[in-house]
């Protein structure tokens, strides 16, 4: 790699799934990587990668699969990913760079820094994408077009690294911006990970209410299926991600309850001025990022 | 009108914005329809209403509106209806049926059905169908395609009435179903009434989180605008559905609290396994309705 024409001779993908799978479908088409290995513990995900040309090479032995890699992308679900990290930093190439997806990063870098080689480089990432759908066989080429992604560079981050990890996902397509760990966790806690909670907890709430013969969810139009998504998201990836951010995921969750009460009060009192304001509040902060 | 032939000669439409200039459209599309004459005190809606070609003459003359017709749509926000059906009462046709969109059916009917005029039909409607947006521009003729349309026909509807504006609304597109007026309000809190409250709340309190110097919701990807479009829904309109149908939508909000309560002590006590379980139902319920 150097620094004006950017390349990767060496690509290894822990975790082939949507994001994993979607980076090197995006890397590929920008031209920008020479071998991609696809590896990790989904033996039916790492066949279809192949399969579908995601990875030119697979193999379940996380060892073998860093020895001769200059970038190290971990797309695993958050909690697994220091366990990975720590398999396989003894086969690393001294000067790799290790970078990851993780939807939280404050205990993800709690977790692999003190694990890190100091010949080996790690930049924590989080690129701000991904749809319902997981696995392989849902990732696409253009899913980071005009996406962000957010890299945390700790003290312990060198600037070449950054910028290298900088220059991938810029070549995916993102605009690339960096932050501070904490302040990470705390903007995904308020736009991604309580929505999420909220998403869950809505279908849930309806889908208990048993008074109907019919599934009264077949009632529902445009607004309630797309409102209700993200409730389709992969429940282990959200239970960790719950676990790993659970301090700023419960600040929200409050800060959530309390409007919601606000509300609820007004509706219970009938204060149809009141509630127009909070509507229209509402529609005004929504608007404004159509 | 005839049951073999269905044919509206004369239709107004009270309230030309989305819901009803769709449903001129969608009828001008099937062919079923003479002239539409659009009312209501929205100038501005009107004018534009009469050069999209949505209606084919207009007057801001509630009671000169529907002298002529035979089936008069009133499509204007819920808490508006009642006063509408009284102005317009003295003029009606013999034998004019008159019905309505409103998404709220108990508080209507109580309203309407005390008004009615002997001579006159009501039958009281609602097309599950809709956008975030609102006004004349925003109605389009494919609206109402495979949606569903709730009629809550009551004791004093007359048999030939509804199956008038059941055809009328399956010529636009739609799936017709009767049920009982409590039935249908209870169903929509649910779907659609509770989901909106809990998107308001939701943009409302991220919205609110006033540490950062950018604007956070920028941040976010394709989940939470999807999730949080139909916060951008009217005030006026959610106001006065709120308003009208406070009691059952009060109970949905309570049910939605109990289990938002729940996931907030599961993520506490850091219970991965009992938010998995829950992520899991809630996945399951919301791929049901793919």
């Amino acid at each position: 790699m150097n620094s004006t024409n950017f390349h990767i001779p060496n690509l290894t993908i822990i975790g082939v799934g949507l994001i994993g799978g979607s980076l090197a479908l995006a890397l590929k088409a920008a031209g920008v990587v020479g071998e991609v290995v696809g590896a990790g513990p989904g033996g039916v995900d790492l066949e279809k990668a192949l399969a579908l040309g995601i990875v030119d090479r697979i193999t379940d032995d996380l060892a073998a699969s860093v020895r001769q890699a200059d970038l190290v992308f971990l797309a695993t679900p958050v909690l697994a990913l220091a366990s990975v990290a720590a398999v396989i930093m003894p086969h690393l190439k001294p000067g790799a760079i290790l970078t990851d997806g993780g939807s939280v990063k404050g205990e993800v870098v709690t977790a692999i820094e003190p694990l890190l080689r100091p010949d080996v480089e790690f930049v924590p990432g989080h690129p701000i994408a991904g749809t319902e759908k997981s696995g392989a066989e849902a990732a696409f080429a253009t899913l980071y077009q005009n996406r962000r992604c957010i890299l945390t560079p700790t003290a312990r981050t060198g600037a070449d690294a950054l910028e290298q990890v900088r220059r991938m996902w810029q070549a995916a397509g993102c605009e690339v911006v960096a932050m501070e760990v904490a302040k990470h966790d705390r903007i995904l806690a308020a736009i991604s990970h309580l929505p999420h909670m909220v998403a869950y907890s809505l279908v849930n709430a309806v889908g208990s209410d048993d008074r109907y013969e019919e599934n009264i969810l077949a009632y529902s139009a445009g607004g309630f299926r797309d409102f209700t998504r993200i409730a389709s998201s992969d429940p282990t990836m959200w239970r960790d991600i719950a676990l790993t951010n659970r301090e700023a995921l419960l600040e929200m969750m409050e800060r959530f309850e309390k409007f919601f009460a606000e509300l609820k009060e007004d509706v219970r009192t009938g204060d149809g001025q009141a509630m127009f304001e909070f509507f229209l509040r509402s529609k005004q902060s929504r608007d404004a990022i159509l």
